[in-house]
């Protein structure tokens, strides 16, 4: 795919130069509108109102809303009043909102100005929904049927008010007072008979979203229940809006990258890598690296409290980045597991204890498999070819080593379980309780076994 | 949703226990497959067959596809060959071939035996498919028009054909060979005049897939163009099927979760955390634990090899897990940051110089300030309240720890730029290059710079 676009970039970018407008045209207008728009970015900004012009007007919108928003503010700038009035008409509800959140607030004002009382009414609304709400990212054109029609009707209503609606496959039955009655889907409208009821016909166990429920957990609908649209009610259960599956994918994709993002110590940022500005990269970076290494201070500490006795034992010091890396990355591998199974909604709060006794179980055969590779190891290279232990307590020092990894592994094993879940129950983000944050408690905790151990072992 | 469901299940076991199956024929027929499934997957199981003989014949199905495969597998001993074929002929050809993927060679013959000669060719054809290919997830039944229908006739067609369909909103175009000419969808045949013809509606740039392509690259189409259905070819361009959403979502989740596991050094698995078993779980985790320990004692090596100087200069040791920790996360945020965005398509190879350029740029940023804020915390509580240093050379020590910071994330962040990129181009996984392999390879470099940095300034 990507072969193919790069080929037609070249060819437009050619067309462009040679201001051969009638070719464009034609070849844009045959072009999906993500990858006009990946096009266009290319091009020098004061070319991208020219080329935007050439494109037919349905077109324009779709390819409008692809473009980012330095971009989109770069045209609203560059636009007429009646083109921007044009490009609006086009636009949907949840596009248009999506838009004017993100231009400043000059640019949104003039944008508010060009829409009809009735749209800047439902646009206000629809703004004053939380970030992280169904509510913000639903759309408000829907089809909406009565009980009683006929198929036929059903129908004729869609073909009448389908142009200007997001889904027309998934139906909604509301009452008079827009509560929602059930869904109907076109497949079923269409594959049944022309005197056919909607009642009849319709699924009353509909499956739906509250405006203000976290979008997150909102979007894991439409991976459980294989849906098309999921319809959104406010507090009273009438129908306000409804979720389609592609804004579900956006916001699947975002909630995985965040998860991502927070497992790695970064602090989520809503761009893409490469239109993320090094100063937003540095700010969402620098938060966690100097926690962590304030935090990795306390495991420093704990060194040097032991360090006149360590400097009689100094073998021992050669094993702690093993001994703290093989805590971390157990850990890690714990809590990760934990958090992803949580997001998925796999585990909840309930299965702690189930979650305990998997994971324990799992320490235990790698920490005592690893325990006993290690000693092997010590053994063989350590002790019989590199004599690195201290005479004399040569046997009390590996068996400290070894006895130490084992323990770390099931700590370690045990906190990435338990933190996420009690984080979640808490209130708090478990992505933040993975690797970064297990790993420097693990640091600290492992140094204190190790240094425990050995004080009963060899010093 | 999660408390709604967990009141039915009382209440669905309340049933079960006093046999009362008209009222649960009853409620079950009202409730989701999804919620079907997880409630049955609760029973024992001698008593899910039971349950499942309860459901009407198509949500029977429908529950049948969501239940895992140790379930599914109980089933189809459990049943009769005729509820065998009964089911069977309720499924969609793409679950078919899953559910034979899954089940263990003898239980495959039984159900392959239970289907007709036609749909077993097709089935073996699609067997055939490799596990991480398009074909492996497509299916084979799909609304076909000719270009010269008119409207009318195309919606006869798909009343006809439907309702063994699995979607009937894209439906495809093609030749007397099969090969694809454009897609139509049945948003554009409701929305326009019965006389028009096909040809005049089809959209011809048809964004496809053949079907050997990557699963996962293939799913990343549906995000980028937002679309509801995508055809699969075969080498020649002739149709074999199709991918719906449900199915692309499914993938998707799968893919973020195997670069989340594979970041935390857990080779991926296919089952979700809960059904993964302790030895399962056991094999995909001591792979990379194993692999890490071992690099580790590299680290371990290098320490010992400056053993003897280190004991002239203890105070040093003390830092060393803050500056191998402050690297590691440091280059795993790079990495993961890179890994992301080149899962989702947001770079590529040709990206490199523009990737380097603005982590080079973060970096040096980031490695000034917390060089400067380290310098002052040491001066300041090492050196003027805990004298940490060793008389003489206090400057010395200071100086080298905060350069060695510097320098480390500046390697660090080069590192996990430059590494995933490099590891795709070459055909390895990018993931894999994350967290704890740059971890481990970071550890060695930071403690040959740290003790470069001290050789010149201290020893």
């Amino acid at each position: 795919m990507d072969e193919r676009i790069f080929e037609l970039e070249e060819q437009i970018f050619k067309l462009i130069e040679n201001r051969q407008f009638v070719e464009l045209k034609e070849i844009l207008s045959e072009m999906q509108p993500a990858d006009i728009a990946e096009i266009f970015e290319e091009a020098k900004d004061k070319e991208i109102p020219v080329l935007f012009r050439i494109l037919p007007k349905e077109l324009a919108a779709e390819v409008f809303v692809e473009f980012d928003s330095d971009k989109q503010e770069l045209l609203v700038n560059a636009f007429s009043d009646n083109e921007l009035r044009e490009v609006l008409d086009e636009l949907f509800m949840d596009d248009t909102v999506d838009l004017i959140e993100e231009m400043p607030a000059s640019v949104a004002k003039r944008i508010l100005r060009h829409t009809d009382a009735n749209t800047r009414r439902m646009i206000n609304q629809l703004l004053a929904y939380p970030d992280d709400s169904a509510g913000s990212i639903m759309t408000t054109e829907y089809i909406d049927l009565k009980k009683n029609m006929t198929v036929d009707e059903a129908l004729d209503r869609i073909r009448n008010k389908g142009i200007d609606t997001e889904t027309i496959y998934t139906c909604y039955v509301i009452d008079s007072r827009r509560n929602l009655l059930g869904t109907v889907s076109l497949r079923d409208l269409l594959l049944n008979k022309k005197d056919c009821i909607v009642k009849d016909l319709m699924d009353e166990n509909v499956i739906y979203a509250n405006t203000l429920d976290d979008k997150g957990e909102v979007v894991s609908l439409f991976d459980r229940y294989d849906m098309l649209a999921l319809p959104v009610v406010d507090k009273e259960r009438r129908l306000v809006g409804l979720i389609t599956v592609d804004d579900a994918i956006d916001v699947m994709q975002e909630e995985a990258s965040e998860d991502i993002e927070k497992m790695a110590a970064i602090l989520p940022s809503e761009r893409t890598y490469l239109k993320t500005g090094v100063f937003e990269t540095f700010r969402s970076r620098i938060p966690w690296l100097l926690f962590l290494m304030i935090s990795a201070t306390f495991t420093g500490a704990i060194i040097s409290s032991f360090e006149a006795r360590l400097a009689q034992c100094i073998a021992l010091v050669a094993f702690i980045p093993m001994l703290m890396g093989t805590g971390g990355n157990a850990g890690s591998q714990t809590s990760v597991s934990v958090i992803r199974a949580l997001s998925l909604g796999d585990i909840e709060f309930k299965d702690i204890f189930k979650v305990i006794w998997k994971e324990l179980r799992v320490a235990v055969i790698i920490g005592i498999i690893l325990g006993v590779i290690n000693f092997i190891k010590l053994y063989l290279v350590d002790f019989l070819w590199l004599h690195t232990f201290d005479t004399g307590v040569e046997l009390a020092q590996m068996a400290t080593i070894c006895l130490t990894l084992i323990f770390v592994i099931i700590v370690a094993k045990m906190l990435g379980a338990v933190l996420p879940i009690v984080a979640k129950k808490l209130g708090l983000d478990p992505a933040v309780m993975a690797s970064p944050l297990v790993t420097t408690i693990l640091d600290a905790v492992s140094l204190l076994i190790y240094f425990g151990i050995a004080a009963i072992l060899v010093l």
